[in-house]
Parts: structure tokens; C-alpha cells; sequence
């Protein structure tokens, strides 16, 4: 009992160690210069925007926060009510805290990229560090925080897991939320920007005559960072929550084994601090190659730290269950460190300017908008294949190095380098907004250069995260799911369930399951659609009535757009948002009364497995295809068939107005989509 | 056993007059006019252009046959080497026959429509009327033929369906080629006449200028004809064979079972080819409403047959099995029915353009392609909601109603009201090819009018039949997947294996299986863009090099396209038609050989299932999506949102050219694809 202390307290530990981190880095930061007079009046109207939205955003989900927590408490009990309520907390906290980095760090950025390309690479990575480990270092302080109280109190581990799962839930809807309403908004200015600005008027990206253009750069803070950062913060979280519950059915007796994990995750934290050091422009300058000397640094520390700590824990010889030695569970480790590589390396081959892919999507756009599109939803298609091999062939492996609880601690060491990962994602933003600022603000096109060739690799690091998200969020599901099943064996010990797919009900579950992700989609879809059609009248409204805005004489009304923006996303978020709720509660409801409980409980299996599914494949091939079509228009715009203004480049536009919903807005929803629907199974058997 | 060569000589009886009538119809329909000299000249070249690529295919096809067939008469015996050869040949019969209808149909129902839409609805119907009683006919013909002749050789049930399933397996293989190649080829002359033709030149579809305007027809016809042909020709096969298989593992001992379903498909080939004679223009010139008349005539006198022919077979009392009576199986058919009738009725809801769906896409033309694209896809998503839910509905409402056998009688009282559906379907080829003649021989607008009018429908219709087509698939190889296990216990009874979500192996296997679909459209879009890519280089430099071609007075060269297309299309499709073979067998050897026999066939199952969802999904979404797509564009056509050649309509075409190979190349060619990985397994086991 007193080692385990010790070993929480280390996590403890770490966490504060990447809050200070966060803390030194952001001082660091702020102290930078913030470019000139106009540089600082866009990058402050731009942070009103993105306060001003965050705080409604607030608000709202407060409102269906506080009813939720109020049914849980009410029906689960105080301990869930509140795991909740902490959960929905800290995941507002990391996506607040993830907008105001990036909001300051935007205008610094482009002021450092003034002095050229390291130096704009070393801030907005420094940014997007910050972002990454208070986020991590939250989620670990929540989840050890938590288990330290309650182990404290000496609750059973049952109430102790059902607390975390609670956590994990209020982590999730919010992310949920965050992600769909603050996609909506950033891709419905982007698509209604793009679509008059760049097609009808023939400005430029960015440029300040454009009326969305603030709300497009408000949108990239609210969704690319805020939203990101509660998706993260969740992704990291449900999946330690899931390693400790397969931990504790895995060993029921051996609290050593549910530590372990959180101990592994606390000395990846620190290892991931100090990768962040060997982030270097080298030579040649590959931006692309700064941030893999990064991440390879982090895996190596963390795999080093990895065999350390297991060493420390159990040694490598004993046998700690079936016939699993610490080697076993090193070996699993490095399987979710491999999977992290895999993964990383697959997306960008499919998302970065150097690869086939985007090329082939850039040469169909010669053609036109239409094979552009074409080729565009082929490369999305093809883009799952492989990652579904590497997730196949991770769970396999760990599995039969440790069975269940290997592939659960394959699960916790992708995620265990969340830090590195986000700072290389959340870099993405800070640098789209850094190059909107240089527009704006008429720097010299040189900035804007730079800025450029930071943008053209955020998008490819963008998609990274969340196919890293979502591979993880794959091993997380099928955790959280056998989870559900040896729980079902707990609570209802009578009802033999199998999950066989010869039960038709299964296969119903399966289907009905599947289908919700297209339902998501589709809703989310036309959202984007819609704000985006919103706000194309709106800018060509204000073309038409305020005559000065094309030689500049009149500012456009850029509250207007953020305004109407704003209130159409926090609307058209809810129902969907509610989906993976009432869905399963739904499933479960009817075929429990038409046809009996066992029945039900086994539909419900499959509705979560069916779920997993295809909200898989459309989360890697929204977001892979998205990330391509956006940088096929960048490769174009580098001069290749025939650059910017080409027929070309206008049907790449098209393009990457289609990919921005794909990859910002449903694709990354997707993540968070999946694990609610298991959370919320796992909390009907606790409530049943 | 004399009663069943009765029944059985029924069936035959049944399938020769489906047989008779098509005959009779196309002795009716050759006798009408063929219009002028201009009008048969087109007609000719569109018809010698069909003719020579599929002869081409076909002897391509049969290259890769011939091998398969060797393979499988040495691995699996003589039995199974002739069923696949009878198959693949009778495939190949109905999509040559269905192809040959529709060419001549074609200039005739052009000559119609010069009288009113009442006689181009005629004409055009009964042309389709004959390919689909031509297909049922040959079908049942088939299957029903090798039943007899090898119940009179006395050979065991197993030989028997050893040999049907290979038939089924040869069918689905031919159909699998021809859709993938019929729709690359067709797709790609489409994309490739739109982009240059309407985009670029400005000159209206079908217009004689268009040097892809040949090949486009001839795409018409070796695509939705005789691809779709061959495709109704399979589900009808592989549906009706894995009723049979149900039937043998439902009741070993009652071969009445077995004979039933047969006896059921007869009859109501019988009252669908009554219906034909219901569909007839009512006052109001509603197509889809005289066709509807022709579907429900047929539903109300198949419930009939149904009921009156369980009642010879069975009565109503007498419990067949578990506690099955006549009265169950009644209602089980009833199932199907009354799904069939919902999904017409949903895909009609999703891609017609009175409903809302059509609409919303027609809408968001307004603000450009990118949200036309973004709204389309949003819909194609939305539309597998309501199918999803009742293929669901109908698997538990039938199972509930009698097992197993329940869900495959479903399945065949489906499959059986194809003749009519098949009518309605190839219906829409015909009037799309007639307006391309009436265009192209320079008709009066009045003419192209009426057959405009016919095509939207014809779009819809062709929507339909896809999404019923998946529907039946979704059930179908639910029956062959619980055939599979079964079969696996039969053969290898030692190893016990449940098929439960718990086991690892069948969790890769539905990931594994969920991702081929994926790579399958991947490959098959990018072959359309290829493909359209082409043709567009081609047109491109034939209206450059071709001084004369837009005043009139020279002719283009129309055969270079149809030949481009021919070579292109054959070779690309043989690598995504060999995937749903090679993969299953790919998984099992791999898994088998890493980890065991009982993980491979676990991990096989989970690739089958895996498959299914995402395959159905696909392509409920890629067929309804693609017919809004198209009809968004009929309805800005028809003097909405600014009519032909405004900013909407522009935008509309790229829509619609996106859906070209969504809808008519790979959403359909999932149907087969889903089944030949399922055969593909069952054929694997009676190897092993």
C-alpha cells in the first residue's frame, strides 16, 4: 500500500512537471514581441472573437452539463455525478487553455517568421507544446488525482472505476461538443470565406477585405486548438480509464497492475518534455523532418522509460497472470509505440505534398472540380486501408503478448506521448492564424512564405493527430467493449450472452450501429453546409451594400459574421451531439421490450461493436481525405499545374472547401462519437 | 418424391413463360418504326459500339474464368467446375441479352416519344419488361434446372449444393466484371463528355458535336444494362441458392423445405409478369406513379401466390419445424415484401426530385460546387439511415417469425418480385438513350421533353433498384455467413468456435473485413477518374485538332473515344474484381499459418461480417447519393434556381458528374463483391 503512494505520487509528479513545463514555455512566449501596431489589433480582434465564442459555447453546454450530472447523480449516485461534472470541468479547462496559447502565439509567430523559417517553426512549436502538456499533464492530474482520493477512502475499486468512467464521459461529451460546434463554425467561415473571397472576387486567401475573414481565423482557435485540445485531453483520458478497468478484471487482487499504467503514462510525460528539445530545423530545412526528430526522440525515451519502470515494478521474469512476465508487457508498450509510428508515417503519406496521393488529386484537378473530387474521395477510401492493418495487426500482437490488457497498455503508450503529438498538431493552427495575420496586416509576401510552408505541414501534423486519435480511439473502444461484456457477466450473471454473430439480435445491433456514424455525419455535414451557405450571403451581402470594401476604403462588418456564426453552431450542434447518448438507450429500450433483456444487452453489444466500424473507416477517410484535397490546393499554389488562378487551382478550392467539413469538423467528432456510445453502455449496466 | 418433380416441373413451367413473354415483347417491340435514316444511323453505331466492347469483355472475362473454373474442377471436383462455367455463361447470357434489348429498344422509344409520353412509357417499359423476365427466366431456368437434373442423378443434398453454390459463384464473378467494367467504361465517358462538352464548350448534353457522345450511349447500355442484368441475374441466384442451403441445414431430412422456396419463386415470376399489364399513365402523367401501380399489382398477387402456394405445399397447421407452421412462413415472406416495398419507397424519398433530399442538394448549387458536393455527400449519408433500419426490422421480424429459414424466405420473396423491379430499373437506360438520339438526330425540343421527363424518373428508378439490390444482398449473405459457421461445424467439428465478439482474431477479421470495401471503391473511383480523365484529353484535342467539329461541318471522331474507353476499362478492372477472392483467402492464410486453424476461420468469419456492414453501407450511401446527385441537376434543369446554364446549374454538373461513379460503378458492384466474399468462404471450407 505505501509503494503504491509512492508510485502515484511520481505520477502526481509528472503531471505537475508538464504544467510547469506549460507554465515556463507560455511565460517564455508572452514575453515575445507582438509584431507591430496593425499586426496587434487583427490578432486582438481575432482574440475577442474566439472568447467571446468560447464563452457562449460555454454556457450552452453548461446548460445540458448541469442536466446530464444532475440524471447521473440522481440515478448512479454522487460519486458518478461529480466524476462527471470533474470530467466536463477539465475538459472546458484544457480546450480554453488550448485557445488562449493560440491566440497569443498566432501574431508572435508571425512576427518570429519575419527573422525566418526556424525561428517561426521554434514558436509556433513552443505554442503548440504548451498546449500539449497542459492538456496531458490535466488529464494525468485528473485521472491519479482521483484514483489517489478515492484509493485514500478505501472505496471499492468497482466505485473507484466507476467514478474514472464518469470522468471520462464528462471529458467526452464536451470534447463532442467542442469539436462538432466549433468545426461548424471554423469550416462554415472557411467554406463561406473561401467561396466568395477567393472563387467569386478572386482575393486572396486572408486578405482583410474579406468580411469572414476574423471569424475564419476565430474558427481556426475554436476548433483547430480549442476543439482539439478537449478531444485530446478526452482521447487520453478514456484510454487510461480503460486500461485501468481491464487492469482490475484482469487481476481483480492485484492493484499493482491497475497502478502500472498510470505510472507508464506518468514517465512517458516526461520523457515527452524532454523530445521536445531535439525539435531542430536541420539543413535543409524540412519542417516535416524537425518535428520526426521529435516524436522519434520521444519514442525511444519513453520505450527506455517504458522498460524501466516495468523492470522496477514487476521485474521481467515473474509470471503476474496467465503465463505474462514483464517482458510481455514491454512488449505490448512498444506495440502501441510502433502502431504511433505506423500511423504517423501512413498519414502522411496520404496527407503531405510529397507523397502520390496528394499529387494524383492536384493532377486530377486539371481536369476539373469533378475528377478532382473524385480522385479526392478515392485517396479517402484508400487512406483507412493500411491504418486498419496497423490496428489489426497491433491488437493481435499485443494481444497475444498479454492478452486483453496488453492491447489496453498498447492503448496508453500511443497515448502516452499525447504531449509530443499535440504540440506537432496544435503547431498547425497557431501557424494558419500567424499567416492570416501577415495577410492582413500587408507584411511582406516573404512572411507570408514562410508562414505558408508551416501551414502546408500543420495540415499534414492535423491529420496525423487525429488518425492518431482515432487508431487509439479504435483500442480504446474494443476495451471499453469487452469491458461491457465481462461486466454484463458481473451484473447479470443468469443471462449467458456470447456476442456470437450466428444471434441475429447481435447482428441487428451491428447494423443499427453502423448506421449512427452516417447519421453523424450527415447531420454534421449539412451544418457546415448550411453555416457556410449562411454566411456566403452574409459576405456577399456586405460586398454588394458596402462599396468600399474592394479598394479598401470601408472595413468589412467582421462581427457579423463571427455573430452569426457563433449562434448557428451552438444550435446546430445539440441534436447530434445527443445522438451517441440516446441511441443505444434507444436500441436497448425497444428490442428489450419487444423482445427481453438478454436480447437487448446483446443488440446493444453489437451496436457498439457496429458503431466502432464504420465510425472508424469514416474517421480515417474524412480525415486523411480532407488533409489531402487541402494540401493538393497547396501543392498547386507552389506553381505546379500552373499555380495559383489556374483552371487548376480553382478546382482545388472546390477541393478543399469539401475537405474542410471531412477533416475539421466530422471526422475528429468521430472520436469522441465512439467512445460515448460505449461509456454510455458501460453506465446503463452500472444504472441497470 | 414424385409430388416434388411436379412442383419442380411448376417452376419450370414458370420460368419458360417469364422466358415466352420476353420473347413476345420483343417480337412487339421489333416491329415498331425505328424513326428516320438519322435516328437508325445513330442507333447503329451506338449498337455496334456495345457490341464490339462486349465482345471484348467477354473475352476477357472468359480468360480469367477458364482459369477459375480449372482451379476449382481440380480443388473441388467436376460437380463445381461445371456450376461455376453454367453460371458465369448464363451471367454472361443475361447481361448480352439485356444489352441487345436495349440498343434496339432504344431509336424506338425515341420514335415513341415523338407521340406522347404515354407511348415512349410504353415502348421504354416493356423493353425493360423483357430484359428482366429475360433474367428471372434464365435464373430460375437455372438454378431450378440443376436441382432437378441432379435430384433425378440421386446425388446427396451436399453434392447438390456444392454445385448451386458454384453456379452462384460464377454468377456473381461475371456480374462482379461486368458492372466494374460496364461502369468504369460508361462513368468514364460520362465524366468525360460532361466535363469538356457542357463545362468547358458550352454545347448541351448528348449534343452530336460531343466526340465522347457515342460512347457515352454505348456506356448506357454495357453498364446499366448489361451490368445491371447481369447484377439482378446474381442477386437472384446467390439469394435463391442460400434459401436452398438454409432450408438443407434448417430440416437435413425435409426436402419439401428445400423445394418450397423454389415453388414460391415460380409463382410469383407468374403474377409479376401479370403486374406488367398495370402500369399505365393515370390522368395526372405521374410516371413514378404508373410504375408504382405495376409494383403493387405485383406485391398484392405475389402475397396471394404465396399464401395459396404454402397452403398446397404445407397447410396452415401443421408445425414443420420448431414451432413453424404455414401461417409463419407466410408472414416471413410478407416480410420481404413489405421491405422491398419500403426501400423503393425510401430510395425514392431520397433521390426523386419532389422530395426534399433532391431539393436541399439542388439548393446548396446555388452557393457553388463545394457545397453542392458537401450537401450531396451529407445526403448519400443520411440515405443508409432508414434502409439500415429496415433491413433490420425485417431480419428480426422474420427470425422471430421462423428462424433462420424465416430471413432467407424473406430473402427470396424479394428476389422474386424481380422481374418487375428488373423492368422498372432497365427501363431508365432506354429512355436515357433515347434522348440521346433524339438530340443527337436533331428532333424537336417537344421529343427531348418527353424523354427528359422519362429519364428523371429513370434515374430514381435505377436508384431504387440498387438500394434493393443491397437490400436483399445485406440479407442474403447473412444467410451464407450463418451458412458458413455452420458449415464449419459440419466440417470441422473439433474446433469450437462461437463467433464471439470477445475473441481478437474475429475482431481483426471485422476490422480487416471492413476495410476491403474501402480499397475496392478506392480503386474502382480512381479508374472512373482515370478513365474520365482521359476522355477528356481525348475530346479536348479532337475539338482542337478538328477545326470543323462546333459549326457542324465536321464530323468527330466517335470510335476513338469508344476504343480508349474499352482498352482502359477491361484492364482496370481486373485487380479490384480479384480482390474479394484473393483477401479472404489471404486472411486465412496468414492468421492460419501465424496462429492456428480455429483464429483463421474465427478471423475469416469477422472478414465476412466486416465486409458486409461497411459494404452495405457504402453502398446504399454511394447509389442514393449519386441519384440525388444527378436529379439535383434535372431539377435545375427543369427552371429552378436559375435553370439550365446559370451559376447553380454549373455548379449542379460537377455534383452529378461526382455521382456518376459513386452510383453507376461502385455502389452497385458492392452487391456482388459482398457475395463473392462470402462464396469465396463457403467454398473454402468444402475445399478444406
Amino acid at each position: 500500500m505505501d509503494t503504491e503512494y509512492i508510485w502515484l505520487g511520481i505520477v502526481g509528479i509528472s503531471g505537475v512537471i508538464a504544467l510547469l513545463y506549460s507554465a515556463i514555455v507560455t511565460k517564455k512566449i508572452l514575453s515575445l514581441s507582438g509584431g507591430t501596431l496593425e499586426m496587434q489589433r487583427i490578432a486582438q480582434a481575432i482574440q475577442e472573437g474566439a472568447q467571446a465564442y468560447l464563452k457562449r459555447q460555454f454556457l450552452t453546454i453548461s446548460f445540458v452539463g448541469v442536466v446530464i450530472a444532475g440524471l447521473l447523480y440522481q440515478s448512479l449516485g454522487c460519486h458518478v455525478g461529480i466524476g462527471f461534472t470533474l470530467g466536463a470541468i477539465f475538459s472546458g479547462i484544457s480546450g480554453y487553455a488550448g485557445m488562449s496559447v493560440s491566440v497569443r502565439a498566432n501574431v508572435r509567430t508571425t512576427q518570429a517568421a519575419r527573422s525566418g523559417l526556424a525561428q517561426g517553426l521554434a514558436v509556433a512549436f513552443q505554442a503548440g507544446a504548451i498546449t500539449g502538456f497542459l492538456v496531458v499533464g490535466l488529464a494525468l492530474l485528473g485521472v491519479v488525482g482521483i484514483f489517489t482520493f478515492l484509493s485514500f477512502l478505501e472505496v471499492t475499486e468497482r466505485f473507484l472505476l466507476e467514478t474514472l468512467v464518469a470522468f471520462g464521459f464528462g471529458a467526452s461529451l464536451i470534447s463532442m461538443f467542442s469539436r462538432l460546434a466549433g468545426g461548424i463554425f471554423t469550416k462554415g467561415a472557411d467554406v463561406g470565406a473561401d467561396l466568395v473571397g477567393k472563387i467569386e472576387q478572386g482575393i486572396p486567401e486572408d486578405d482583410p477585405r474579406n468580411p469572414a475573414v476574423i471569424a475564419d481565423n476565430v474558427g481556426d482557435n475554436v476548433g483547430d486548438c480549442a476543439g482539439m485540445s478537449a478531444d485530446l485531453f478526452e482521447t487520453y483520458v478514456v484510454t487510461l480509464v480503460a486500461a485501468l478497468q481491464i487492469a482490475f478484471l484482469t487481476a481483480q487482487n492485484n492493484r499493482e497492475l491497475m497502478v502500472y499504467p498510470l505510472v507508464v503514462s506518468g514517465v512517458c510525460v516526461i520523457s515527452c518534455v524532454l523530445s521536445t528539445y531535439a525539435v531542430r530545423l536541420g539543413k535543409k530545412e524540412n519542417i516535416m523532418n524537425a518535428l520526426y526528430k521529435g516524436l522519434g526522440t520521444a519514442v525511444v525515451l519513453s520505450m527506455a522509460g517504458l522498460t524501466g519502470i516495468t523492470w522496477a515494478f514487476f521485474g521481467f521474469d515473474r509470471v503476474l497472470y496467465d503465463s505474462v512476465t514483464g517482458v510481455s508487457l514491454v512488449l505490448s508498450g512498444a506495440v502501441g509505440m510502433i502502431a504511433t509510428g505506423l500511423l504517423v508515417w501512413i498519414t502522411e503519406f496520404y496527407t503531405s505534398t510529397s507523397h502520390r496521393p496528394v499529387r494524383e488529386i492536384a493532377n486530377a484537378s486539371v481536369t476539373g472540380a469533378a475528377t478532382n473530387i473524385i480522385c479526392g474521395l478515392a485517396v479517402s477510401m484508400e487512406a483507412c486501408f493500411l491504418p486498419a492493418i496497423v490496428v489489426c495487426a497491433g491488437i493481435l500482437s499485443a494481444y497475444s503478448f498479454a492478452g486483453l490488457f496488453g492491447i489496453a497498455l498498447a492503448g496508453s503508450s500511443m497515448l502516452a506521448l499525447s504531449g509530443i503529438i499535440i504540440a506537432i498538431d496544435a503547431y498547425g493552427p497557431v501557424t494558419d492564424n500567424a499567416g492570416g495575420i501577415a495577410e492582413m496586416a500587408g507584411l511582406p509576401s516573404s512572411v507570408r512564405t514562410v508562414t505558408d510552408s508551416l501551414d502546408a505541414v500543420g495540415n499534414t501534423t492535423k491529420a496525423v493527430t487525429k488518425g492518431y486519435a482515432i487508431g487509439s480511439a479504435a483500442l480504446a473502444s474494443l476495451i471499453l467493449f469487452s469491458a461491457y461484456t465481462q461486466e454484463l457477466k458481473h451484473f447479470f450473471p443468469s443471462l449467458d450472452i456470447n456476442f456470437s454473430l450466428s444471434d441475429p439480435f447481435l447482428i441487428t445491433g451491428l447494423f443499427l450501429g453502423g448506421a449512427i456514424p452516417y447519421l453523424f455525419s450527415s447531420m454534421s455535414m449539412k451544418a457546415v453546409g448550411r453555416a457556410g451557405a449562411a454566411i456566403v450571403v452574409e459576405v456577399r451581402r456586405q460586398f454588394a451594400e458596402i462599396k468600399g470594401i474592394m479598394d479598401g476604403s470601408q472595413a468589412p462588418e467582421y462581427g457579423k459574421a463571427v455573430d452569426i456564426l457563433t449562434k448557428f453552431s451552438l444550435k446546430a450542434m445539440i441534436i447530434p451531439s445527443l445522438l451517441p447518448v440516446v441511441f443505444p438507450l434507444g436500441v436497448y429500450g425497444v428490442i428489450s421490450s419487444g423482445f427481453g433483456q438478454a436480447q437487448a444487452f446483446s443488440a446493444l453489444g453489437g451496436v457498439l461493436m457496429g458503431t466502432m466500424i464504420t465510425g472508424l473507416f469514416l474517421a480515417l477517410s474524412m480525415t486523411s481525405g480532407g488533409g489531402a484535397w487541402d494540401n493538393a490546393k497547396k501543392y498547386i499554389e507552389a506553381g505546379n499545374f500552373g499555380g495559383k488562378g489556374s483552371s487548376a487551382y480553382q478546382a482545388s478550392v472546390v477541393g478543399d472547401t469539401v475537405g474542410d467539413p471531412y477533416k475539421d469538423t466530422t471526422g475528429p467528432a468521430m472520436n469522441p462519437f465512439i467512445k460515448i456510445v460505449n461509456l454510455v453502455a458501460l453506465m446503463l449496466l452500472a444504472f441497470l
